[in-house]
């Protein structure tokens, strides 16, 4: 009765532990399901299990130790308890770093210490699209620059978005009613497949839990079913390594919802993953509080039409956590606001940020005659600033320990480094024909003088030391870059 | 012994009258001259003469009444005192429009009631370089957008201003040292024939009294030397229709004054002005507190690398007097980021600036092969800002009223005029290719697509009303006009 028990498994991969069981009555409500896991150095993992339908029960569990693990199941039906096993977990292999976690307080790192960068961009309802446009997503994704993708559990109604989605979460139909205590299995084997495509792409899931664009009734479930839900699937998806929670979008235009409701569903969360994924709470208007010690890092969206990245370093310093600005506002032509900044516009966001120690997120929204924006449905990108993210993202896999914090500045140039040894000062819409640097003397610089828009880094010829002054092309989007030399 | 005598003035235009008296001491401190001025309706008004050197004597006077004013003077001389006469002071012609004022609160307008929609250029050293560049500002001038000029009484010595000024406002020389008791009457005379050729060109001089980039020693003048300058400034200039006094060009840079300083200059000022030209104070840093009862408008420099123009409605609401944004940055390309913006950027700022019911101001600062940066020295203008700023004051201009006050806005979109018959939005750097537009219903509106950067307004076809949407061209530096239809 018990099948794909892989004798072997990679460190952060899945195992995945299948049995058979009980089909009547209701097994998502009346049978539990979990697993002690031990690991090879004789720590413990309870990890629950879920009924995946047809009879089926799984219990996933990602283990972060190599050698030999052990596990037993115990359930409230005899048929799924006492099963006992174990299996191999060896050494990663490829693109394998583990899960992110929070590094040197406000940046990011794989779990096998490699730096994290997040270039995050936005598709919220990719996975509720039809297959041929989540495949051609998936072929963007694959030779874009994005290594994070903010998508949303539940499908979305809203602008551009009228289509029906392919699956529910639940069984029943819009006509006939939802049946809120049982899931369908088929919605979530296919948002995990997806999960696991971007896994293999290199990219982290930074997923959504609940949204407030809907017409189906997700965003006003009850109390009962939302903790259900978050029981449900933090079963299923913890144990895929690149996932990440983000309780809500928005959550402030969730009236249905309190911050007692956010604060018990973080407590559901951070209970059932066993593995302390990355958690945050993104807002429309006022932030929630990020203090709370459960928040990983803050996931936060514009605060001005104007001025929104060039806050980043005044927010490390109010929240004291990893700042990630997921949405600054998207690339395109819409009619409102958060949709219509050029690929400048973007690409400057993106260094503001960087260059103050924090992160912004990409998402794009030009009107396409079939609707298709990326920001939403994903599809393919028509903008300018992707390929710039990706050189910055360069630019800053070149820059030493794989993270960038803020120095003290000038006050019209931001910089950042490590002071005697890297900056990178970044002018913006600025457009100077030259600029007076001041360093501690003492140390020799090699001088890069890097164009953002038109990707080109130019070294200078020579040695600079102590005072010295730079020309630059006088034009906007320059960045200066200063390696001492060795 | 009495000279210059016009029997006929224009209203609004300097009447002079020009005495023979002693030349021995020092008569900048040994004689008082004051002349009292009867209007045709009864008013009357005590002026403040002054020495012009070699024994000549002036009071200057503009008269604001038409009809029969009479004149008689006092002096501690007897050869000064009690001379009388009248002059008839006829209606004006041309473009004398008279001084300008505050008008509804936050806007200005000449005496006669024209409006005045200042767009404003700043030359701080202008007419302390050699002839021919200042002919060569003047023509610049003549055919250019600007109808306001900021400069300085003093001469100014800062990053490419390097050179002497052709006079000094004291007696003496840098080598022997400045009698601080003897005013040089070729510096102030030179300063008015400059101001008049601005009033001719129909541009008010928005003089600056004191400013802190100084070699010479007018930023640290004693008390009293400053108090009798004032005195002195204000008995020569305050005839002239198109002065502005600003008592200081970044006050607060000026370590050597205080609050209390300011305050008395202030009183100095107005107590010797008969006529209550508009006066301000400008900052570098924090703002002078605008809501002194003698300041008429807020001088405001920019206060954030990103963000300055977008605060003006914010500025409104705490000054309740206008907002004019005389230092906003910069177009050019020096190192400074005060003095790099782009002609786009510029442009946009003064926009954003208009649409929230406030004025911005220009300057310009490119690099060039002999420092002649317009911004200080004048010359020529070099940049792409100046002719968009015209076409901004052309579509001004056309509004209702003359004036644009701000309206309850979306947003992402602000927009000024007056409800339900006149709307002009800005979309700033956004690049949305359409908008939806939701009137009250029952007005029907012209619609005017405008691209502020070229320069063109697209009228569309047909009449609009209610909820509409408008196309738009989905690049940056759009506006809408909605123009109630006739």
């Amino acid at each position: 009765m018990t099948s794909n028990i892989h004798t072997t498994v990679e460190q952060w991969d899945l195992f995945e532990l299948t049995m058979e069981g009980p089909q009547e009555g209701n097994p998502f409500l009346d049978v539990t399901l979990e697993a002690l896991f031990l690991s090879p150095s004789g720590t413990s993992f309870c990890v629950r299990g879920f009924y995946d339908g047809e009879g089926r029960y799984s219990v996933r569990f990602m283990p972060e130790e190599t050698g030999e693990w052990s596990y037993r199941t115990d359930s409230s039906t005899a048929a799924l308890s006492g099963r006992e096993g174990h299996f191999t977990c060896k050494p990663t292999t490829g693109n394998n770093h583990g899960p992110v976690r929070v590094r040197h307080q406000f940046h990011f790192g794989y779990a096998d210490g490699t730096p994290y960068l997040p270039m995050g961009t936005t598709c919220y309802a990719w996975t509720h699209q039809d297959e041929a446009l989540q495949e051609e997503t998936l072929v963007t994704l694959k030779n874009g620059p994005f290594n994070k993708m903010r998508m949303c559990v539940f499908p979305k109604s809203y602008q551009y978005n009228e289509n029906e989605p392919p699956y529910h979460a639940f069984e029943g139909s819009q006509e006939t009613g939802w049946d809120e205590r049982r899931f369908n299995p088929a919605f979530f084997r296919h948002l995990e497949q997806r999960i696991a495509d971007l896994r293999d792409l290199g990219i982290e899931a930074d997923l959504i839990l609940f949204h407030p664009y809907d017409r189906w009734g997700y965003a006003k479930l009850s109390p009962e079913t939302d903790d259900r839900y978050l029981r449900y699937i933090t079963a299923r998806l913890s144990a895929y390594r690149n996932v990440w929670w983000s309780l809500a979008n928005e959550y402030d235009l969730m009236k249905s919802k309190t911050t007692e409701d956010w604060e018990r569903f973080a407590t559901i969360v951070t209970d059932h993953d066993p593995y302390s994924h990355l958690i945050s709470i993104h807002n429309c208007g006022p932030f929630y509080d990020y203090t709370r010690p459960w928040i990983t890092h803050c996931s936060i969206q514009r605060v001005d039409v104007y001025r929104t990245a060039e806050n980043t370093n005044q927010w490390r310093q109010d929240w004291q956590k990893p700042i990630v600005i997921d949405e600054c506002a998207y690339e395109g032509n819409i009619d409102w606001g958060w949709g219509n900044i050029t690929g400048q516009e973007m690409v400057r966001r993106f260094w503001e940020g960087a260059v103050r120690g924090g992160y912004v997120g990409h998402g794009e929204t030009y009107v396409h005659p079939e609707e298709i924006l990326w920001w939403s449905k994903g599809g393919q990108l028509h903008g300018s600033s992707p390929q710039r993210i990706g050189f910055l993202k360069q630019i800053l896999e070149e820059g030493p320990e794989g993270r960038l914090d803020p120095l003290p500045s000038e006050w019209d140039v931001p910089r950042a480094g490590i002071a005697n040894h890297y900056y990178l000062y970044y002018f913006g819409f600025n457009q100077p024909s030259y600029r007076h640097f001041r360093m501690d003397p003492g140390t020799n610089y090699q001088v890069d003088v890097i164009d953002t828009w038109e990707m080109t880094v130019q070294t200078l010829e020579g040695i600079y030391e102590g005072a010295f002054r730079v020309d630059l092309p006088g034009k906007p989007y320059i960045a200066v870059r200063l390696r001492k030399a060795e």
